[in-house]
């Protein structure tokens, strides 16, 4: 379990909860990656661990971020999505990418991702979000 | 120490580096408060350790966020300031900001400032940058 809170300093307190190796990273599976299932986020590069996937998951989901489906009657298996709140991270994402694509000379990125970027940042931000990830936001613009 | 690089993703090749739950908090405190000493940086109300500062300095320091001068030769005391690479986290912290202050009912942010991210986000960072924090932006804002 995490400490309380902080402070009210905004930075402080979203770093309270997104202030680690992990979280964001399974924002960006569900905001950019459009996956919704826990063995989508477990198949990351990252290899994340399954306790600390579980972990996540539960916390994110009891801040608000992530909604959860009840259990698909076929498979058993759970869907996550995003909620209004957890899609307003978008743009803290992209930032993060941007910051890493002017300094971090192994960042992998879509080439046409970062013309988008540089044009219109919120745009691009939005139109991600309607389309409900990185790929189909490309395939869009395409 | 850290776990060596987790992918190319530029958001977990960031988060390598920042995630955690102090790194930011020291880049706010370089970049939108003004300080530059570590006493300054013992002051702020998350009351970081005094370990874990030492720590977060010298990896902020190595990956080329942070510059140290010499000691000054009267008092002895080391100064941080931020680099290029340093500042260019003022997006990515005044993103962060704004989604304490659309989701974060106890999130404390002067109001000028708030709406100066509404009418202008990249125009407020590169202000906030020039002026070297946030307390001198509003100053000069008004």
């Amino acid at each position: 379990m995490r400490e309380s809170r902080r402070s009210d300093c905004p930075i402080s307190s979203a770093l309270d909860l997104l202030g680690d190796r992990w979280s964001l990273l399974v924002m960006r599976d569900v905001l950019l990656r459009g996956k919704s299932h826990y063995r989508e986020f477990l198949a990351s590069e990252e290899r994340i661990a399954t306790n600390i996937l579980a972990d996540r998951l539960a916390r994110l989901e009891a801040a608000g971020l992530l909604g959860k489906t009840a259990d698909d009657p076929r498979s058993g298996k759970q869907a996550y999505h995003a909620t209004d709140k957890g899609k307003d991270l978008i743009p803290l994402l992209l930032e993060m990418m941007a910051w890493s694509v002017a300094h971090d000379p192994q960042a992998a990125v879509p080439v046409a991702l970062i013309a988008a970027l540089e044009k219109d940042r919120p745009g691009t931000a939005r139109a991600i979000r309607d389309a409900g990830g990185v790929e189909a936001f490309l395939a869009a613009a395409q």
